[in-house]
């Protein structure tokens, strides 16, 4: 559909600014301002990076979010017949380099930081699952610490700051938890600790563990986990504007990049363009994943950017460029990727396959709204870029030809998109009682299969690569390559991609990308 | 001595940068490019971040280092009677973000970067003592992995990028090791393995473990861990250039934050164009340590900047800047600390701190050479420092009772300098046979207490500092209070602070900033 400006517009900024700014919204104002939830004011229980940064009321946010969770919880544990007693987090601790005393920069845990917010290293987090009362338990700091990290916050400081009910040392949990439990008239607890598996890492949560914890009841279900989890997939308010927020950065920053980029610059200068934009602009210091900075054949790496390929090649003219970069505040991320020519105007080759991805983008964001299934929607992305390769005479049809030998698996190896919040590869994609994975190729990496509901946050990705790793073999296939024109796709097998990837809010009746 | 040119020039830039150009050493020219030793050629086996970045030729500098390995291991074995087998290293592995699939960009394990200088993870390194060959044990990863990380490198790639003798696959180790040893004549083994404690953490060492390694003697002795440690403190000539190079740009990352900075600011934007200067021009992705950004009073936090302080405070009028800040290129890395007013002019009182910390500076520096005590530099700066103080009507003395009683370390609690190299706090501050951590206020903070020797790289940075968490209970201390004007210090507690750190290469006749 926009294929003839795309080829004719002299310069790459407006082409892409103009599918950018349709599609992910970013504005020349800062209409998160008007997100009620956001408080303005300096209240001890704001977040906020200064300047323009978004402003965030934790007691409003990490409130709203523990209390949908305990009312979820309750009949939860009810239906299995489980005492309700208190939720407990244990927080995340320092990221060591090996056995040095260096640190990389802290990343409170994703489901402590939903809940509590707290930046703090080796903390607990409870919430009284029958009162609804939340406690924080923060370590007991030796004086000495005031001089190497600054002065030692008060628990009454820590209360004002983290808007919850109770803050103690965690050297006090087992009699706090004991007495607060007791007050009802119960004996203590249980405690419901965290028991499930990462379904995107296959790695099980860590129970909280701490001294005295024998004293107390466990449920080691996986209750607390299901349930939390379920609970992260749908935003509340506040948790979309964090998101959103994050999202008009990061698209600055990817604007800032196609301003900067020429032909010969380096891989890495433009990554170091896009996270200078995300933090100085945006208050944004740290990303979700390593920034992708992939030119001409780099491009079909899916994971490129990594430590030992670090988005070092210096870029040729005529290169396509692939940029897979997102930035987070307050733990909540952007993954965005945009795919333009180094040179700023495309070639012929460049178009047809941009112009192939931006189609299957538009009619899967046309489509998407709640009750569609998500591996329907990585059908529907298959079938228009095969389209757009048999137009092109890549490939010879029928397309459902094609798709029923995978061959769409071929040009997209990954999964169209992922649930996106406190982590890239957000929560919930797989919990009990939604459809399972499939085994098929393509479909086999999507990161959810599930059917859409309101609220939810998911990337939409579709991309289309030359990967010679997928192509070759795929050309002594006797099943796929009667469809392959080889002649025709083999000036493409050092192109590289095209992916473009923007963070959607499912609606009641629909779906937003700049969701307001 | 500067005192008078510091506070009469309008120009803070002038000012700082004739201290910088000289002290470090920034260069207009690139004066690596003469090091003999860094390879001009794009060999495989050179590391090169493109542009006017650092060239390293991997087969000078790793093979260097693991020839003076093996030349110091033989009789230190000896010594102890233990019988010369396989140096045997594990690399290290991803940095999960807890349990999801989100790592943080991979950081190579400092003594396997160090014999090896391999950026993947997950390898095993080996150096036959007797022989000198170098293996490298690499991970078999399946074909899948080529689509989403790239191209999988035959060993023979390897072994050319790595410029070692044999490359195998982990899965081969056992049979390789045992093939190799008995080759000898001898029965396979021992392999020395990594036992010992790094003196900055507190930390063990891991000791290299690997499916088929009961089969093996191992020496558990701390005889590797000790003399790879002992070798890692005298830096080799291209281990010196890669800390020179990260130094320039480090250095020129200080002044791109100088010709920024202007009152108002938030601390990290000028952290943010610290990050991007070194990225963009000089191919530094990471950082050894998490950047201070401190105005104010904060420059009083001498850790400040972590993510519970993430250098957010909005900079002042009349604001002092204590920025402390290094960049690291293949693994090596720059710790350089710049302190000036964000407004670009000293006032009287800052001039005061910043002239009483440049004289240390400049005193210890005129002294550091091969034989001096780290300790008695520790004693110079107080003396310095104190002085200063003294006469500004500060503190009454004599100094001599002010050094007596401590009260140095009121104003710098921490110790003069570190070892600097592939870890921010290098290693071998506190080797069997070297001095001894003192006890006693100030000097116990020392990373290291030995003797100057050539090869050294060690960091100097004294700093002076109104801590109100050290200076309010001094106030009431019946031994220290008679020498604390308290009238004339109070104006000074929110002031912060003043540190002056470069990075000095010990020679053979005294020491050198921009070590050539």
């Amino acid at each position: 559909m926009l294929r003839g400006f795309i080829v004719r517009s002299p310069k790459l900024e407006v082409n892409i600014l103009k599918h950018r700014v349709s599609s992910i919204g970013i504005a020349a104002r800062f209409p998160h301002r008007k997100v009620a939830a956001m408080a303005a004011s300096q209240a001890a229980d704001v977040y906020h990076m200064g300047n323009e940064t978004l402003r965030i009321s934790r007691k409003t946010m990490h409130g709203s979010i523990r209390n949908r969770l305990v009312e979820a919880l309750r009949p939860a544990l009810s239906a299995k017949g489980i005492a309700p007693g208190f939720v407990l987090l244990q927080g995340g601790g320092p990221f060591n380099v090996y056995n040095t005393d260096g640190e990389l920069i802290f990343k409170q845990e994703s489901f402590m930081h939903y809940l509590f917010g707290v930046c703090e290293e080796d903390c607990y987090g409870a919430v009284d699952i029958r009162m609804g009362a939340s406690f924080l338990f923060m370590p007991r700091l030796p004086e000495a610490y005031a001089v190497w990290m600054g002065s030692l916050k008060s628990t009454d400081e820590y209360k004002a700051m983290y808007a919850v009910d109770h803050v103690h040392y965690t050297d006090e949990m087992a009699s706090v938890l004991a007495k607060h439990g007791a007050k009802e008239g119960a004996k203590p607890g249980p405690l419901h600790v965290m028991n499930g598996v990462n379904t995107d890492s296959g790695r099980p949560a860590t129970p909280a563990q701490f001294e005295g914890a024998d004293a107390f009841e466990l449920d080691n279900s996986t209750t607390l986990f299901d349930t939390i989890t379920a609970c992260r997939v749908k935003k509340t308010p506040e948790e979309a504007a964090c998101l959103r927020y994050a999202n008009q950065v990061g698209s600055g920053g990817h604007v800032a990049m196609m301003r900067a980029a020429k032909p010969g610059m380096m891989e890495y200068q433009l990554e170091s363009v896009f996270l200078h934009h995300c933090y100085f602009h945006g208050g944004c210091r740290i990303t979700g994943y390593t920034p992708i900075s992939a030119s001409g054949p780099n491009g079909a790496i899916l994971h490129y950017g990594h430590a030992s390929a670090p988005n070092n090649r210096q870029t040729r003219e005529g290169d396509m460029m692939l940029m897979d970069m997102g930035c987070e505040y307050y733990r909540y991320g952007s993954d965005i990727t945009t795919s333009w020519p180094v040179s700023g105007k495309f070639t012929p080759q460049q178009a047809t396959i941009y112009n192939g991805v931006l189609k299957a983008y538009q009619s899967v964001k046309a489509t998407m709204k709640p009750g569609v299934s998500w591996p329907d929607m990585q059908t529907l992305a298959y079938r228009t870029i095969l389209d757009q390769l048999v137009s092109a005479g890549l490939l010879s049809g029928p397309v459902d030809d094609l798709l029923n030998k995978d061959i769409g698996a071929l040009f997209m190896p990954h999964g169209l998109g992922h649930m996106l919040g406190l982590d890239t590869h957000d929560v919930g994609g797989y919990l009990p009682g939604t459809p399972p994975r499939s085994q098929r190729p393509g479909y086999k990496s999507m990161r959810t299969a599930r059917i859409l509901e309101p609220d939810m946050v998911i990337t939409l990705e579709p991309g289309c690569y030359f990967n010679p790793s997928l192509l070759l073999p795929a050309f002594e296939d006797p099943v796929k390559s009667p469809h392959l024109v080889r002649q025709a796709i083999e000036p493409f097998m050092s192109f590289g991609g095209v992916r473009l990837e923007d963070n959607i809010l499912i609606t009641e009746t629909g779906c937003e990308v700049s969701f307001p």
